[in-house]
């Protein structure tokens, strides 16, 4: 598989916006099985080896996994503050669970890669549940920092479209790139 | 009606991050006609007067007026880089068109409120249309100053649901509110 056309200008806009911590953080927006939409911010953990697919993890026990499981679709909004520059990307989410029969060596490598505090996190108790307990409840037993636990999700998001727009300029500069059929990357330029 | 409890606390993000353009922006999540999730950045217009409602200006053509008329609901994410705090709101928008009978005053201020700029992309050429004319058509013909175009929308979000996560603190900090059936707002502390 070829990069993607649009992965140069990402690329360079990762660079030029390097400096802020945010930078790598987009927002991700599903859709609930009551069929409304849910938005929120989260990491950017890199591309899979070679390919287009971009790298989430999460808590198996966040409501994303349930809005993903009935519906796949997601995307991204990814603006750098910076270099004023914002990519929405359309696509699907695959699930990498502990169940997984298939990447179950990726998860393992990006638990791996994960801060100590950031796979504390998996073991905390239940996200959005009523918070009851005190901050021990939080500190405590750290995991294994080479098996992920049953918590530690990863999600692979493989992009469609690409609606890509650079602020600077008068006007703006619009372009879309989209996969056709045959699974080759198409570009445009449109109005802003 | 009375200010929701987590007015306080965005009024002392917006203030903490004025220096940044961008605390202003923040990700707007729709469903689309076909059911799938889309995602863009927009700019808050502040609240309306006295009230918990939003103010958003887009313009007529985009696709998020097909996405909103068909699904009214939606999830605004606000991500607050240095204070590092994110609200997430659920709720529904409102549009408010050239034909709508009520909210024309609201309308025609904040149409005057945009600068220059601003008004002046109501009357470029189709968004996400192929672009197929020079600068020309973009920097022509300014628009009147007191009376909106056509294309020109307000939305008006209505909160019901506020997610609120300090990233700061060990654990972090998080906040659920939500507005019960006798419209008041009501708050738990959640595990992050």
């Amino acid at each position: 598989m070829s990069l993607a056309p649009w992965r140069s200008r990402l690329t360079r806009a990762l660079h030029r916006n390097r400096s802020l911590r945010e930078s790598r953080y987009f927002q991700l927006a599903t859709v609930t099985p009551e069929g409304t939409p849910a938005n929120r911010t989260v990491v950017f953990r890199g591309f899979r080896d070679n390919t287009n697919q971009l790298q989430i993890v999460t808590d198996a026990r966040s409501e994303k996994i349930s809005d993903l499981q009935q519906h796949p679709q997601a995307e991204i909004c990814w603006y750098f503050t910076k270099s004023r520059e914002q990519f929405r990307l359309r696509g699907n989410v695959c699930l990498i669970t502990a169940q997984s029969a298939s990447f179950s060596s990726l998860r393992q490598t990006l638990w791996q890669q994960l801060s100590d505090n950031a796979r504390l996190q998996f073991v905390w108790p239940h996200p959005k549940a009523e918070r009851t307990q005190g901050e021990d409840a939080f500190t405590n037993s750290f995991p294994s920092q080479e098996i992920p636990p049953d918590t530690f999700v990863v999600l692979l998001f493989f992009p469609q479209q690409v609606d890509y727009l650079l602020l600077k300029g008068n006007p703006q500069n619009r372009y879309l790139y989209w996969l056709d059929e045959a699974e080759n990357w198409s570009v445009k330029e449109v109005n802003p």
